[in-house]
């Protein structure tokens, strides 16, 4: 799937889940988008921990979602490899297959930011 | 993966695996089938418990079963929603991804039975 | 660790956590208090839910939790071994140390039950 | 928990398990027992099996045991600590408080071994 | 994903993660490699060890890489249905999924085998 | 366990393990050091990557570990309550029994940071 497959299934799915009125799950999403503004960390960091929690328990659209945000916030290819180490490190070689998978995202992000740059020049 | 390509590639790997003639392995998918009968608990709860527990574990094809099994239950929307709230409280933003696809799934399971109903009129 | 000797390490540290003020940690405390109350499901149906997730993904103090909160709401033992087979199978034999504590706790609870009733009599 | 608590503590809580006559319990408790038989592999490679999957999954109680059927199957310190060394690779540094624990209760078990031999010299 | 997809994949994408330099992750992606090396164990033990790990880690692209090297190394299908069982055993229902798509592989991995020696006659 | 009773297991333990003098267990024990070095990310940012990846794979004692080198590094009780938030909301309600062990860990740490203060005036 790519990323911009990725969003979208995300966005309507999402849209999906909120219209089913639960109470309990608005709450969780809403507390979701929350958890990463600023506060005493800022939300770059926030982006960075979100994308070490997603790895080390091997969630692919979480690290499909954090590396995008990691993206937006201006967060430099040597920092996003460092997080991916301390993951690696804490949580095995089974992180290894998702972290093929991010890394191919994370080249697919940068390609798609060239492009926009690209294209509003 | 549709859920009728879900259900046949369940089947048929089922047969295959089964045909192995590995005492433990039959052993334990009969165990598999027995755990869900009705008991001091009924079937419909049972499956609703499958469910939570496959959502929190986060295995798509567990609650690809278990949705089926509660839909043929006739559990309804608003009680696998509550089950889906739980499920999100306990086990955490991770399990969202796995929310997505149980929301489609449920979509169509329900979209399947009213082509079902329409056809048997 | 006694049952008591838990509810008063989780009620101290829940208020030592609330002080800290951090208010995704006490939006989230005040969902998961939320998620249980009556719904489409009603709450022992949701308690039930709680602890096969929570014996699924092995938490001892969850564990405790919510067979407490089952024995309050008048959970008898037939329905809660159901709930613990149906977390046996689905988690497997990792799941069995987490059960022989929860039965311990159980039988605690029970005699904590008989105690008090003795007593108000 | 000394390996003799732990011993005691299972025994006793086994049988408590087992008394409440549950037939999908009972099934699993029987079945755990017999997937360790000599089949295809022999007994002491299924240990090892047991072990690292005990050890990956970080289950204290289940290494203890798997440990001590190690050790009574006449498994060596080497193989062991081979096994150990998958299981720190796979799952990554969050086993290591575990491979701590495993190798404490590893020296436990030789000196009760080595204590039997002299008691009956 | 074929067997062949996953073996591209696999391998352009680690060259891509180690073309980034990153220390501690070529420095894991070696020790990955030596820890099957013979030793106490010898190698085929050590990935029947890593197979039942991937199992109940629930890692699919895990079981591939080990099937194959089982494949590679001489391992009946009986010893792996063996070390299937003790998986299936260990980590509950939740495996049977990842189990399905394993034997799906080895049948793969075998009929691949045999066209290898049917072409090389 | 306090913190001071940990630390000398922690040593001890660590110690024994390395003079079984396992190659792969060595190399696994230098690369978890290394990983938090400076790099691209300062060792600060990720003590704060373990820290929130123990907690979400609920690790008391790797928790601990990233708790204490935290402190060391000066970070203040608002950042870590902020990594806790996040991990809390990654990984759901089961991460709250190892929330209360950090907190109380952490209040542990600073009592004795300050007493260490005093002494040394």
């Amino acid at each position: 799937m790519s990323v911009q497959e990725f969003r979208e299934f995300r966005e309507r799915l999402n849209q999906r889940i909120l219209s089913a009125d639960n109470l309990s799950i608005k709450r969780f999403f809403a507390l979701d988008t929350q958890a990463y503004n600023d506060g005493a960390l800022d939300t770059p960091t926030k982006e960075l921990l979100g994308l070490v929690a997603s790895l080390v328990l091997r969630c692919d659209d979480c690290i499909t979602y954090h590396l995008t945000r990691c993206v937006e916030e201006g967060i430099g290819d040597a920092q996003l490899f460092d997080t991916f180490s301390v993951g690696l490190v804490v949580g095995g070689s089974i992180v290894i297959p998702h972290l093929r998978r991010a890394v191919e995202t994370l080249d697919e992000l940068r390609a798609l930011a060239q492009d926009d740059a690209e294209n509003s020049r």
